[in-house]
């Protein structure tokens, strides 16, 4: 098979596949080498029966991710809404409570706290430029602290403050003092808004996949044929002059005239390259962790909570499944609840394995759900963290200083090499929608050069 | 030569060579790879005439410092002290003033409100325990801030905060927002106090190498003879049962039961590990970024500036060189300035150019010694982001929930690898001090399960 194209991409998640398209469609031949036995990166789908897929990773689209809608149309992935009819439950002070529509029920000062909150975190955010954070006006002073401390100065409630580190966790998969104001308010810009990216319906969980969201990526594969090459970690990126070597673990080279990195940041900075990058690049990929998560799964025989007139929906402070969807297929047939442990919760049931995940997770769906939930036919969980060829998830998040001193390293091209992957988009990043958009810039990039 | 050894250790700098030295003192046979040309790793000396040596690297030890200053008299490693006679200048709101002893003519209130800053700082440093930081009383709550948010909040004066930032950039060579609280008052902990820390005489900049720092790992190494292999950058370690194959880039594989890994923990983590490490390590190492700082040179025929009683010693706000020391060899045979870049001034310069640098640091250096100080006979500096096999100095820092989330897994042994570097230090983290320390630790580590 030829190892010679005009651009190599490395990484054939969404962000190297669409970059991979948009250079075949300009003519240019491609080659996307990837790590691992398959395709779609942070995207990965599971068969719980013929058909009946549950995703292990990323799932879901919502309203203004219009790159990721149409790509679903084109490639004919279906789409369906994520189950939310009937009642949703907050679990806080040793109680779960019912609550319809959006608001718990948690006392009017704690609201008012947290919706003032949600609006000057809004505010605060339209002053960041997506394409350039470290110019908001504020940006050396919002970089300089936490988001926990944001909280703790601005917020004056418990329970609000609890609910704002929910949304660090949910949106993040970090506690809110791993990251600075400044990524807060620019990730809340890149997604619309603290309620586009925390809500269900008319938010960032609303659509969800029919076969799965990896399937966007096995389509846009199936279509490059033998130009996706699995089971090819790469290991050296060379430049010399205008072309670039790649090679692989078991010492394949590949040879172009451009490559694109599409994985991770601090995945990318494991890469040993010839000539060794710029200091700013280097000590970027240093700084920008991936976040924390394991998805739980408990499959039942029906979504028996739909009975009750619950919507599956659970925010709570019980320890470790702080939020959980219902996840059934789109017909019911069988009832899936998907519980997140995030951020603190992540790594604590990282270590503690399987097992204590599966007892936790039960624990935890029973205190919500009554003892019908204590018996699923099936358990299961992945955890991100331990993929080796992703090593967290959802993204990347920048600690404080992170954007203000190393931002402007995070697309620059170095020589040939570019910059594909969601942390290096404007809109959604850290989404699918955010893949789409930093594949096709990148490629936008290379077709400059080429 | 032989690639089969009892414990391979990766990385000759102090720390890799001094396990090294306590295994082979045990009757095991060693085998330590290092990735340059050259041992020493961040301690680096270069001669400016034969026997007139500066250091790129590493240079000071200081009181309490007891593991270095043994085995500097154990290695015949020669010390003299850091030039300190006359006057000092601070460089502040455009003009240099000089003073006597260690605190500059700033006004009373700030330096009360340093002064009131300092003293709690070391008092909480001491409720920081150096073997497990997360375990102090206020752990949480320290490291959800960054250390320039308890700055904001603590301090009153400008010019006081000032001072701590320029402590921050000093000690750390990072900017106070870059790492947690937790992690300042451990590490003033670990060094025995802000003064300590900051200090010339008494402190830990009190005594110079007259062969240059480095001459610490050249004679370790020399007594190792070839058990030191250098180009040997270490590329893969396999774990196999109760053996470990280590893999250089150039596909060399060396064997053993043990292994040491002796680099930086952002460095270590862009080693393959297989098994993988576990999560919570691999994590550690996206989360531990080094710091930035470049050295700079300025050598004149004499140092012009002493017969004018000035000690050479400046703090400035003037950028980028916040910091200068008299670095003249110890009989004064010609005038040494050493300027440094750190932090937000090292990236700015780094990127910038060596000419950039050259003009940055002599119009400095000019508003502080006047003009006779534009005009040296060579200048050189040693930007420590740059070099591949260290990507930053003095030593890492922890951002923000980076030792409360993943601290445990600093020196936490997997299988049969075995971490050291001085920043799995208890004692003087950072510093050459903590290396040794860690270099003893590991090898004692290794010899409880050989």
């Amino acid at each position: 098979m030829a190892q010679e194209a005009d651009v190599v991409v490395v990484g054939a998640g969404v962000a190297g596949l669409i970059a991979a398209h948009a250079l075949l469609q300009q003519g240019k031949e491609v080659l996307v080498l990837e790590a691992r036995e398959r395709v779609g990166g942070r995207l990965l789908r599971h068969a719980l029966a013929p058909n009946c897929w549950i995703d292990l990773g990323g799932q879901w689209l919502g309203p203004t991710q219009e790159r990721a809608y149409a790509l679903a149309k084109r490639l004919k992935a279906e789409l369906f809404p994520t189950y939310t009819d009937g009642e949703s439950l907050v679990y806080f002070g040793g109680q779960a409570r019912r609550y319809a529509g959006t608001i718990p029920k948690l006392g009017w000062m704690p609201l008012l706290d947290f919706g003032n909150a949600i609006a000057k975190l809004d505010k605060m955010a339209q002053q960041v430029p997506l394409h350039a954070p470290w110019d908001a006006p504020q940006a050396a002073a919002w970089d300089s602290m936490t988001f926990a401390s944001w909280i703790e100065q601005s917020m004056r409630t418990r329970v609000g403050r609890w609910g704002m580190k929910l949304f660090a966790e949910a949106v993040f998969a970090a506690e809110p003092y791993e990251f600075s104001l400044l990524h807060a308010l620019f990730y809340i810009h890149s997604g619309g808004g603290v309620e586009r990216l925390s809500n269900t319906r008319g938010g960032a969980q609303q659509d969800r996949f029919v076969d799965g969201a990896q399937s966007l990526a096995l389509r846009l594969a199936e279509q490059l044929g033998e130009r996706v090459r699995l089971h090819q970690p790469v290991r050296q990126i060379t430049q010399r002059d205008a072309v670039v070597h790649t090679t692989t673990q078991a010492g394949a080279t590949y040879t172009a005239r451009a490559v694109i990195v599409a994985v991770p940041p601090t995945l990318a900075g494991r890469i040993e390259y010839d000539p060794p990058l710029p200091p700013a690049r280097d000590q970027l990929t240093q700084r920008l962790p991936n976040g924390s998560v394991i998805k739980c799964f408990a499959v039942y025989d029906r979504p028996f909570w739909r009975e009750h007139g619950l919507s599956g929906f659970v925010t709570s402070e019980l320890e470790p499944l702080h939020l959980v969807f219902d996840n059934s297929p789109p017909d019911g047939s069988c009832g899936i609840l998907l519980g997140f442990m995030e951020g603190a919760s992540a790594r604590r049931m990282s270590a503690a394995g399987h097992e204590a995940r599966r007892e936790a997770t039960l624990h935890c769906l029973t205190r919500y759900f009554g003892e019908r939930a204590a018996q699923p036919e099936l358990y299961l969980d992945h955890d991100w963290s331990a993929e080796v060829w992703s090593r967290g998830c959802y993204g990347a998040h920048f600690p404080p200083g992170a954007w203000t001193q190393f931002g402007q390293a995070l697309r620059q091209p170095v020589g040939r090499i570019f910059w594909a992957g969601t942390e290096t988009a404007t809109r959604w990043m850290g989404y699918i929608e955010g893949a789409i958009e930093s594949g096709e810039r990148a490629a936008q990039e290379v077709l400059e050069v080429l």
